[in-house]
């Protein structure tokens, strides 16, 4: 709960520093590309520092489809990141799209490139669906594929 | 109008061809990924026999990111597409992903191929976000990007 309510503040706190216009609701009257872009500078600052703190950008019943199964929860996907048998990741973004959704949240599609430990650095193509959850943002839909014999 | 009615009805048809149990709603029971998939194939082929006919396959408020190129609804949508400088166009899907959204919706992540004209082979990826609308399942969110230099 404490880690819910920083992560609201969290972007509360970037919807504040991103449009002095701020007013009620998440970001409203902020550009959608600077709050996917500051979403995106966030969380995978979080995951590649450390992905045990992920749990915090998911809603209680966000799912995650990472490279074809399926993950309910943030204690699933967050139990699945940190399976992963890598000790350093480092995420970089080549190309990121964003566009407001009907449901007054957010659908970013990212492409860029991952490197873990001392592997060859591979493609990723992600979808993060962000919805507005009383004051905070949070990831309901996470969709992710390494791209590689394409 | 004519074209929405027939696009309702053909996701309807679709319904009751995967599933039996069908009865309210749009698919109400029946696999997430199998309505995806029926969603793809049908807009894919659409797509390359026809590219100026993929427009019953949006909602009036549907947004497309096309390489970083925001264009809104329908008629902006088809005209785009038909103003792409090539003659034949084939998709082909490597992986897709899907799942359920909060609003009653489907999130979609492809990754495939394109082959235009005498082109080289280029990769892609795109998601569709899905929403019912009435009786009918329409794109109301689709990011395309080429995937080139990543």
């Amino acid at each position: 709960m404490d880690q819910r309510r920083q992560a609201a503040f969290l972007i509360l706190f970037i919807c504040l520093m991103l449009d002095p216009r701020f007013d009620v609701g998440v970001c409203q009257g902020t550009p959608i590309e600077s709050i996917a872009t500051t979403f995106l500078t966030n969380y995978f600052n979080t995951f590649d520092s450390s992905r045990a703190n992920v749990g915090p950008f998911y809603h209680a019943d966000a799912q995650l489809t990472f490279e074809g199964q399926l993950f309910s929860g943030p204690q699933a996907i967050v139990a699945k990141f940190t399976s992963l048998p890598f000790q350093k990741i480092q995420h970089s973004i080549t190309t990121m799209d964003s566009q407001a959704t009907v449901d007054g949240g957010i659908t970013i599609l990212v492409v860029g490139k991952i490197k873990t430990d001392d592997d060859p650095i591979h493609g990723f193509t992600q979808t993060f669906h962000l919805k507005q959850v009383g004051d905070s943002l949070l990831v309901v839909n996470d969709l992710f594929r390494l791209i590689l014999n394409n």
